[in-house]
């Protein structure tokens, strides 16, 4: 019998309490959650003196797997795989690498789909609004109890990028780089926009019922929706061209389908959006999209330029040429205003045709140059 | 008392009979509408030899009413009366400008609201999928019934744009110029993506009932979230940082306000969504987006290639730098096809923030350089 291929690296869900009555989170907008599990996966080995880890922050619809397999026979790694394990760029051989689902999220950390103290029910929209710097704040916590106090780096893609720029002005002694692909400090009325179409899909879908569906199949047809318009954002009119074309889906003729599924590219947007509805749930998507919509670096700290005066860490910026989502002068502005703060920042553009997703699919375009990004980052002992 | 100022300008709804049971209108998909009304409108004289006329062809919510009005004390002119009237680019002291309301429409000429002649009920779904050469066919039949055997030019944006570019290649000898502003010879397929979500928010809007929705309000979210999102594409991130920035409606804490509008541009969005609701059929939405989805020159005509070496017109193909619905590249490749296969093509691009709508809000960038192109298309009086 041929031998199975073993994952060289297996992780598992980890669960740590950053929040508890005697100790509650206080949240941006002043409400309290008096009680945050965040779930968080471990890849490669903390250092004795805990100065090897960097901190990966995932994206609207990811989780704390970012790597490698819970079995050894799981059909998929992690969603980042190829980022993230032994030689690989966020090298495991050296560095500790940890990811923590987002608090608003799904995926075993606390969000609108967790009990309520207060009442033993889920959530749902009496949830409080979080924000990057919400999820900052918690996923500090959690460093904390690990006993890191200084990281070696936080990067992120998207939403992960907006918090590892949030990690940067919140808790600018404890990294020594930030590495931010496709986001920005702020999010732009364009997307906002975007967002907000997504949301109206669930909201006004009846069966979302005022966000307590739980028991019930939920709002599948408005989450679907939701996630097939977001999958144009993430990628672009050039790999769709490249990928679908005007190419029709199956014989028969393109005129005599009504509102059936016509196109490739028609059918592909129907089978992301019912992927994401059988993993993820509609509430969080209204919560993370809206945490993302609230992303201000500047917000309490004067000015949105001011803000990247507080940035002490090295960043390097990464823009995505075709990206629709998070357009590269984004980038290029956090840059600008960083070095006019006085910090260092570097700007890096990915020339990949697959817009926003490219931090994702194209990842060996950016390999090397996030290597000796990496590689530039002087460890110390703390702040 | 002050004079109340009077538009020069002013228009009524006309009708013509354009198909009928015994010279019924075949359809490219081999469906056959036994009936077709025509709404159109004229706006200046048609000259003796009836060889002044300019045609015009509306966009997906537009209509006959291009420009003027209806009555003196219409508190808003037609829809783009920027461009034509008295003294214009499209000179009403000179040319005759006609524009009709498209098959599948909902404001006068035969759609999916219609009595369906079978029936006497509207036809909802039953109504045949309509394609922009459909369009174009019954418009030729319009202008047959008024003695216009040549047109001076076809003009038009968006999904105007792509009858213009139609007319051109069905009718090569009936029009000197052709003028094609944010448009393409066959739809992108991140368009279609677009168009395919709006669609989703209509058929699955529980008050969508199948199509058989006339005598109740109908899928008033679902056409109002396609409306939204159909606007985000109709603009440009850069105009809505100029218009909305990251504003906050109203006072109040924007991190307190859950999934109620937050951000003028969520706003900005909702307002449209509903001024849509009050004035358009939610088929008709189905029907037009779909026609623009099947929009392909090159459809029975070897290639897409091959279709424009049919056009004998002289072709301007207007790019729009902002444009994120139709990228100005199409309208390059338009001009690139048309020269590849001898034609005669020149593209302007016209430098406006304002994205795909900057054929109507920003008209007076190219008021000029149009005008000099009608000027250089010679009169003639017939093919």
């Amino acid at each position: 019998m041929a031998a199975i291929p073993v994952s060289t690296l297996l992780t598992c869900r980890l669960y740590a309490q950053v929040a508890t009555p005697s100790d509650p989170l206080v949240l941006e907008s002043g409400r309290v959650l008096k009680s945050v599990t965040l779930c968080y996966e471990v890849f490669g080995r903390l250092s004795p003196e805990r100065d090897n880890a960097i901190l990966v922050c995932h994206a609207l619809t990811g989780d704390s797997h970012v790597a490698g397999r819970y079995r050894a026979d799981d059909p998929k790694p992690g969603w980042w795989d190829d980022a993230v394990g032994p030689g690989k760029a966020l090298d495991t051989d050296r560095y500790c690498v940890i990811c923590s689902n987002v608090i608003g999220g799904c995926q075993g950390s606390t969000g609108p789909s967790s009990a309520n103290p207060d009442t033993g029910r889920p959530y749902g929209l009496d949830f409080p609004i979080v924000t990057p710097r919400d999820m900052v704040r918690a996923q500090a916590r959690l460093l904390d109890q690990l006993g890191i106090r200084r990281l070696v780096a936080v990067i992120g893609g998207s939403l992960g990028a907006m918090q590892a720029l949030e990690w940067a002005a919140t808790y600018p002694n404890r990294m020594q780089g930030v590495i931010s692909i496709g986001g920005a400090g702020r999010l732009h009325p364009q997307a906002i926009a975007f967002n907000e179409v997504q949301r109206q899909a669930i909201l006004n879908d009846p069966d979302f019922r005022g966000g307590q569906y739980y028991g019930t199949p939920g709002p599948v047809r408005g989450l679907a929706i939701a996630r097939m318009l977001g999958m144009i954002t993430y990628r672009s009119d050039e790999s769709m061209w490249a990928q679908f074309g005007r190419d029709v889906r199956g014989p028969g003729n393109a005129l005599q389908r009504g509102f059936d599924v016509t196109f490739q590219v028609e059918s592909y947007l129907h089978y992301q959006g019912q992927k994401l509805v059988e993993r993820f749930d509609a509430n969080s998507y209204l919560y993370l999209t809206r945490a993302m919509d609230l992303m201000d670096l500047g917000r309490g700290r004067g000015s949105y330029e001011a803000a990247h005066g507080l940035i002490k860490a090295r960043v390097l910026a990464v823009g995505i040429r075709s990206d629709l989502l998070f357009p590269s002068y984004l980038q290029q502005e956090t840059v600008r205003l960083v070095r006019a703060a006085g910090g260092h920042a570097e700007y890096l553009e990915m020339d990949s045709p697959w817009g926003h997703d490219a931090f994702l699919v194209d990842f060996p375009l950016i390999a090397e140059p996030i290597r000796r990004f990496l590689d530039s980052l002087e460890r110390t002992d703390g702040a």
